[in-house]
């Protein structure tokens, strides 16, 4: 089995067999429900990938992988309460399912978890792999934060979304890395360029995920694209076009994605494709996507650890990279 | 000046000091507008007295003690969002001022702050303290659902409230406690002393509140009393005329502490109040409470170290107790 496999399995047996139920029940059933569903893993995937790269002891990072995925989701609980979103992977969101004091409390009492889970590694580790876990906890909630600015905000520039797509999503990609290397014990220069790799491919990968909700290939899973258009997210696509587009076009989309535009959604969907299609935001959007995952694959080769050690990392970053759904 | 008080004045200050503020700003100015309320501060007040009952550095204390603090008013920033509380300490409370997203949002913010600060301490008591931190935090989190649970429950018993209370209040007092003990490097029995300690007495106080929600001499101050009362909230007062109660008066109680209760809500408090008197229901709290608070002194005065160190805690403590608002 290969390491990225097995990694994957590892992680899967430790959140089954992490006890993360209690009392009283209205408060960890919720926990228990988001920790079971199956997501990608990336965040503890990243975690254990790098502390290997690095050749720690992948023994070490198991619990504070573990600690970055409850995160992770309690982050995802917190959001799904501020978008209203009913669904996440295909299944109720807590805040749905249960209700809102609950999804507050859930994801508080995940916050917690997620420290006393990251604390679980060598002493000598443990300052650095907090630091970076509360750094990038506070970056995620600033980011979050410009993200619910954006919705009121007229004017959003395409270098205000890139800094929030950086907070939001693209810092614990690299602050996972960052706790991966912590506790192979690699030194300070080396912790800040896995880093930036990280946030750097990080930025890539949420250009892909905005390319993907309108040209992504759902088809096979029967899926609906578009869900950013539908809700008028001011996303990098619609950005750009915004910038390349000529008078009359801007005006149009603007109008489309003003408040209750009386159009139906899948009507929506496909005038806003058009408009992107017109003006080749498509190519625009990959080209600086492309230039980003370059930029951070260039960032890893500079780093001193030999070839055959970097061939695992890099080939899980081009599977995610290579996804088209 | 007195211990106690300088104790006080360098929290104010501590507090002053500490850069709350950071962009965006929708974040970070609910922060610093909790963060500058006067509170009683009394948790990192316990736990700089903790620290110096056990002879440690009080300097070492501090971001920990403010660590407390942070804590403390991110739970008490959630919490209004649950109780649609619009007013806290005689100001808007976060939700109410900016909105539940952003109220949402600063918390996360401060927890993680609190874990910052409480880091900032001799690096071989970090495990402990952060323990410490997560341990009560995940309590607290009960604690809080437990009193959510409470409000759709018919049937909550003293017992049960006991339980709420000492999740929800108590055991962030002896945590306090704990934490500034285990900066003075203090064994591990004695740690556990200080914080059954500060538990025991944390019931105290909370049955105080309860008390003086009812009792309370407010009027110097112009406030109502009654709150409790006004929101049907199960307090041990009412769960212990509940108790105490003929068939008659238990049906009528319950008849007033029903949704929609068509009474204006002075007159509410006003006959509910006297069923309590009747009953004698203050009399009966107050033996419960006195016993909790005792029972708290003697584990301090079981506790070896010298009298004359006990002396400035238990002083506080008795100020504390002592509050008739």
């Amino acid at each position: 089995m290969d390491k990225i496999q097995l990694f994957k399995e590892r992680i899967e047996t430790l959140i089954e067999n992490y006890n993360f139920s209690g009392t009283p029940k209205e408060l960890y059933d919720p926990i228990v429900y988001t920790m079971k569903q199956k997501g990608k893993r990336l965040r503890p995937l990243l975690c254990m990938l790098a502390c290997d790269l690095f050749g720690g002891d992948v023994k070490k990072v198991e619990y504070p992988a573990l600690a970055a995925e409850v995160f992770h989701n309690f982050t995802l609980i917190h959001d799904d309460i501020m978008d209203r979103a009913p669904l996440r992977r295909g299944v109720e969101t807590v805040y749905k399912k249960w209700n809102q004091d609950i999804a507050i409390l859930a994801g508080d009492t995940m916050f917690a978890m997620a420290y006393q889970l990251a604390m679980q590694t060598d002493y000598k580790n443990i300052r650095k792999v907090l630091n970076t876990l509360s750094r990038v906890a506070i970056q995620v909630c600033e980011g979050q934060q410009l993200d619910l600015n954006f919705e009121q905000q007229e004017n959003v520039s395409i270098a205000d979304y890139l800094e929030m797509i950086r907070l939001k999503t693209a810092v614990l990609l690299g602050g996972s890395l960052e706790i991966g290397a912590t506790i192979a014990n690699v030194d300070d220069t080396t912790l800040q360029a896995i880093y930036e790799f990280g946030v750097t491919i990080g930025i890539a990968f949420q250009l892909q995920d905005d390319l993907l909700d309108v040209y992504g290939n759902y088809d096979v899973f029967g899926k609906i694209t578009g869900g950013d258009i539908t809700t008028n997210k001011k996303t990098y696509l619609y950005l750009q076009a915004l910038e390349v587009a000529d008078d009359a076009t801007r005006q149009q989309l603007l109008d489309f994605y003003s408040d209750n535009y009386p159009l139906h959604f899948e009507n929506k969907i496909q005038e806003v494709t058009a408009i992107f299609n017109k003006l080749g935001v498509k190519e625009l959007v990959e080209q600086v996507m492309n230039d980003y995952y370059n930029k951070g694959i260039e960032r890893l080769n500079r780093i001193s650890v030999s070839e055959d050690k970097k061939e695992t990392l890099l080939k899980y970053v081009n599977i995610l990279y290579s996804r088209d759904h």
